[in-house]
C-alpha cells in the first residue's frame, strides 16, 4: 500500500470511530483511561523494549545528550505517562456542557452545546510520553486521533499508540480511535495535510519549521503550536529583587520550552541599578547576556547583540537584552520581534500595567509574573496538547475544552421563518 | 505596481490601522458607525452613479434576471444599508469583554478577556449591500477589513468602501481600516491567500468551487462558509400539517440561501399520509419534487432522482425527497450527503428528538423548526457576516461576538514557576 492511501485508510478509520465516541458516555471515556493507564503499567517491559530500538538508532545517528535524554523511557517515566492519565480522566467531561441558552419572542429555544471535534490529527516531536498525553485528552474530549510523532521515536510511539488503542477497546470505544502512522516517511505528514475529508484539526507542534511547513500546506484547519520569543519589560519604578527574580525565571526555570523568555527589555531610567542586580544572578545560573550598546555600557561582559538576535527563539542559557526609552518603545519592540505567546511587564505603576495588558498582542499578557507560568497546569486547566499561537479558536494553552467545537441545538413547536 | 504588491500594500495598511482600531473605545466605534451610515445617506446619488456602471456591464454580460436583480441598488436599497449600519451600532461592543476570571491557589488571578481579531479578509460575491454590512460588522469588532467583491460589482464596493472609510475616518478611526481590492483580476485572491504576515482571517463566502479554492490554497486561516445541503426529516408518528408547514417552509420560504431545504427525508410509515398532504402545497408553492422510487410510487408526478440529487444544493424550486426506513436511515443519509450547515427532525417523540439532536453532525440541528430560523438575526445574535460551517472558532452564524478572539491577562505579585 502506497504511504498516502495508508495514512489515508487510517484517518477514515479515525473517522469512523469518531462517530461512536462522540457519543460515548463520560463513564466509558473514563473507563477507557483507566485501562489506557493500566496497559502502561502492565506493558511497561514491551514499551521499554520498544523504545530500546528508538535508542539505538538514536545513538548512532549523533543526536545530542538531551536530545537522547528526552527519547528515553523508564520505568518511571511509563509510571508517569499512567498517573498523567489517571488525572485527565478526573478532568471534568466537556462535552454536552450547555455553553448558553436562551429563548427567542417567537418562543423558539436556543442552546449552544459543546460536542467533539470528531478526528484530530497531531504532528509533534521527539518525546514519546505526548503520545500518550495527546490520545488521552483527545478522547476524554470525545475525539479520535491520528499521531503522528517524531521519527526518532517511531517504535516507541507506535508501541504505546496500539497498545492505548487496544486497552480503550476494553471499555467498549473502538480501539480505532487511537491511531498512529507507523512510517518515518515525510511523505505521510504531506498526505495528512490535504485530507479535510476526515481529519477535522491538525495540530502541529514542535520547530519553527515544521509548523510553517504544516500551515503553509494544509486544507485542514490548523491549531498553530509555533515558536515563542517571550520578552520581559523591566518598567522604571519596578521593584528590583522582583523584577530579577521574574526575569530569571522566565529564563532560566527551563530553557528548552516556548515560554521561556528570550529578550529583557529594560527601561533606561531603572537599567543601571536593575542590571547590577541581575548580571551576577544570570551569571550564577550559566545565562549568557547579549546586549545593544547601551547594556554593554552597563554590563561590559555581555556579548553584543545583533539584528538576528531579536528575533531568535534560543531555547537555551542565552537572553538578548536592549535597553528601552520607555513604554512605548518597549510596546514597539514587542510588537516587531514577539512571536504572540506571551509577555510580560514589571511594574508598579497601574497606568503601565493597563497599557500593556491592552495594547500587547499575545495569547497571554503578564504583569509581574513570570512567563513560565502560562500553560495548561499552571494556568490549572489540566493537561494541554500545547500552547496554541493562533488567535482562532484557541489561543493559549489547549487543554480538553479547547478540543471541542459546539452546535446549535433549536426547539421549536412548528417554527417557521416569516 | 503588479495586483500582488498593491493587495500586500493594501493589507499592510489595514493591519497597521488594526492596532489603532483594536484600542478604540465603544463611543468612537460606534460614531464611526453613525457616521458611515450618515455618508450612505448622503452621497447615495453618487452610489447609484458607481452602481449604474456595474449594471451596464452586466446586462451586455448575459446575466440571468435574479442575478441583475441582485446587484441592483435603489434609494431604498441604500436606505436599508445605513439602517443595518445603525443596527450594528445598537448591539454591545464584544470587546474587552471578561470571558471568564479565576485565581490560582497561589494568588495569581488569571483573566480571559475578548480581544479583536485584527484584519479580516472577506471574499464574497454579487450583492453590494454585503459590503456595507462587512465592514460595519468589523469596526464594531475592532477589526480591520480588507474587502473582495465580486468582480460584477466592482464599481459599487469600490466606491462604497472609500466613502465607508472616509466617513469613519471623522469619528476618528483610520480611514485605512476599511480597504477595498479595486481590480477585478483573480490574481488578488491568490494574493490574499498567502498574506499569513498581515491577515488573521479569511472568510469566504460564495459558492463551493470559490470556498474550496480558498480552504485548499490558503496560509490565513479560513472561516468557511460553504454551500448548505439541509434535510428536513419527517419522523414516523408527526403532526402532519406541522410537518407540511416546515418543509414548504424550509424549502420555498427564500431558495437561494444556503439555509434552505434541499432534502426532504420521510419515515416510511407517515409517507403516504404526509406526502398525500405535501404534494400539492409545493406544487402550488412552484417546487419540483424529485423522488425515489417510494416517493414516486405515491407521488407519480415527481420526476426520479438520480445519485447526484442527493449532493446538490439547487438554490432553486427544486426538492429531492426519499422514503427511509427509520430514524437510523435518516441519520445515515444525513452523515454521508449534509453539509453540516442546519438540519431538523419533525416529530412528535421525545426519544427520538434527542437521538437526532445528538447524532446529527451540523453546526445546527432543529426540532419542530424550519432550517430557514438559522441565522444571526433569527438567533437574535444580530447581523452577520454569514454562516460558517467550519468546526473551528465560529461554527453556526457569524456575527460580531464571532469576529474576536481572546487573549490572557496574567496579574501576579512577582509569581514565578517553581
Amino acid at each position: 500500500m502506497s504511504i498516502e492511501s495508508d495514512v489515508t485508510a487510517r484517518a477514515k478509520a479515525a473517522k469512523d470511530a469518531s462517530r461512536h465516541l462522540a457519543l460515548a458516555s463520560t463513564r466509558v471515556k473514563n473507563e477507557a483511561l483507566a485501562q489506557m493507564a493500566r496497559a502502561l503499567e502492565e506493558k511497561t517491559a514491551a514499551i521499554l523494549d520498544a523504545n530500546r530500538s528508538d535508542l539505538e538508532r538514536a545513538r548512532t545517528g549523533g543526536f545530542t545528550r538531551a536530545f537522547i535524554d528526552r527519547l528515553t523511557l523508564t520505568e518511571t517515566r511509563v509510571a508517569d505517562m499512567a498517573t498523567g492519565l489517571r488525572q485527565i480522566a478526573a478532568l471534568p467531561d466537556p462535552v454536552g456542557e450547555v455553553v448558553e441558552t436562551w429563548r427567542r419572542p417567537s418562543g423558539v429555544e436556543i442552546s449552544r452545546v459543546r460536542v467533539p471535534l470528531g478526528v484530530v490529527g497531531f504532528i509533534y516531536e521527539s518525546r514519546p510520553n505526548v503520545t500518550a498525553d495527546a490520545a488521552a485528552l483527545c478522547l476524554k474530549a470525545g475525539n479520535a486521533v491520528l499521531l503522528r510523532g517524531g521519527s526518532e521515536a517511531i517504535e516507541s510511539n507506535t508501541m504505546l499508540a496500539q497498545l492505548l488503542g487496544k486497552a480503550a477497546e476494553k471499555a467498549g470505544v473502538p480501539a480505532d480511535a487511537i491511531q498512529c502512522v507507523d512510517t518515518t516517511d515525510r511523505a505521510a505528514v504531506g498526505a495528512m495535510l490535504r485530507l479535510d475529508r476526515y481529519l477535522d484539526l491538525i495540530i502541529p507542534r514542535g520547530g519553527e519549521e515544521l509548523v510553517r511547513f504544516v500551515a503553509e500546506r494544509a486544507s485542514v484547519p490548523v491549531l498553530k503550536h509555533d515558536k515563542g520569543v517571550c520578552h520581559v519589560y523591566v518598567d522604571d519604578g519596578a521593584d528590583v529583587a522582583v523584577a530579577v527574580a521574574i526575569a530569571v525565571n522566565a529564563k532560566a526555570q527551563r530553557v528548552s520550552v516556548c515560554n521561556s523568555a528570550e529578550t529583557l527589555l529594560v527601561h533606561q531610567a531603572i537599567a543601571e541599578r536593575f542590571l547590577a542586580a541581575a548580571a551576577p544572578r544570570f551569571a550564577e545560573a550559566g545565562v549568557e547576556l547579549r546586549g545593544d550598546e547601551r547594556t554593554r555600557a552597563l554590563v561590559p561582559a555581555a556579548k553584543p547583540a545583533t539584528d538576528a538576535d531579536w528575533d531568535t527563539e534560543y531555547l537555551d542559557y542565552i537572553l538578548a537584552v536592549r535597553v528601552v526609552a520607555d513604554l512605548d518603545e518597549a510596546i514597539a519592540h514587542i510588537a516587531r520581534h514577539g512571536t504572540g505567546l506571551a509577555e510580560a511587564i514589571v511594574t508598579s505603576d497601574l497606568h503601565r500595567a493597563r497599557r500593556f495588558t491592552r495594547e500587547v498582542d499575545a495569547a497571554a499578557v503578564l504583569v509581574n509574573a513570570s512567563t513560565r507560568l502560562v500553560d495548561g497546569s499552571q494556568f490549572g486547566m489540566g493537561a494541554e496538547m500545547g500552547i496554541s499561537t493562533s488567535k482562532l479558536h484557541a489561543r493559549g494553552p489547549v487543554g480538553v475544552r479547547e478540543l471541542t467545537t459546539t452546535k446549535f441545538v433549536v426547539l421549536g413547536d412548528g417554527h417557521l421563518r416569516e
